[in-house]
């Protein structure tokens, strides 16, 4: 993808602060990091969307993330806890469509929070939650 | 983990309804869906941290969300984007001490954001982004 800035950096076209270069995926900084430590992982072939990525890639993926957390805990990288997180699609946040995966560190105090707006209480019934489990395993 | 509530749902001594069952990983529904479809993937084998988590177990988290994902895909569920997310520590959000990734299915007008307050500014510049890459590959 030509106008890919995540292909571009893979390519060498952009720069980018490299963490790991593997044969299916690499990691860098993230250019706007909420915390010291941010770390994007992503796919060397280039897909949009998380479920057009190669199958035996996805899980690559998040065992490189793990590496990289283990090696951030590791290093005087200030790491209490960390959000790894994958936007897919806009609708979700993602602004550069080649899917990545956030490696966030996070510290008491570094005023960031993780999470949503509530909750759908209409969706919490068990009858409701069996329906929707048995519609995800029919498409298993 | 005997007071573990996702060690319980996996011994059967407490409720779920399940999307899939594996050697390796569980998936459910979560209690709390933030959108009807919202699913758990955990590790069988409890453990808090992600970073402890068995290697060969880890890849496997995200290559079942990625079925999942796609199952929710191709079902009725409402589902133009999705977060998936792991938050590592009470810090992070962490609720449960059982490490789990959430799949969250979005939608335009669903209300969520996600998202993190700012960036760190300081942290942006080339060499500095540059220092702290090379922190993270000492340790790898």
């Amino acid at each position: 993808m030509s106008n890919c800035i995540f292909c571009k950096i893979l390519e060498g076209s952009a720069e980018a602060s490299f963490v790991f270069k593997g044969d299916k995926v690499t990691a860098f900084m993230d250019l706007n990091p909420i915390n010291k430590g941010h770390v994007l992982v992503i796919p060397n072939i280039h897909h949009e969307r998380f479920s057009k990525v190669e199958e035996d890639i996805s899980g690559e993926i998040f065992s490189v993330a793990q590496k990289i957390l283990r090696a951030i805990e590791n290093s005087e990288i200030k790491c209490e806890g960390a959000n790894l997180f994958l936007s897919d699609g806009e609708i979700a946040g993602q602004e550069v469509p080649h899917s990545h995966l956030h490696i966030a560190p996070r510290f008491k105090g570094d005023g960031h929070r993780m999470g949503f707006s509530g909750t759908d209480a209409d969706e919490k019934e068990r009858s409701k939650l069996e329906a929707v489990a048995e519609s995800i395993r029919n498409q298993l």
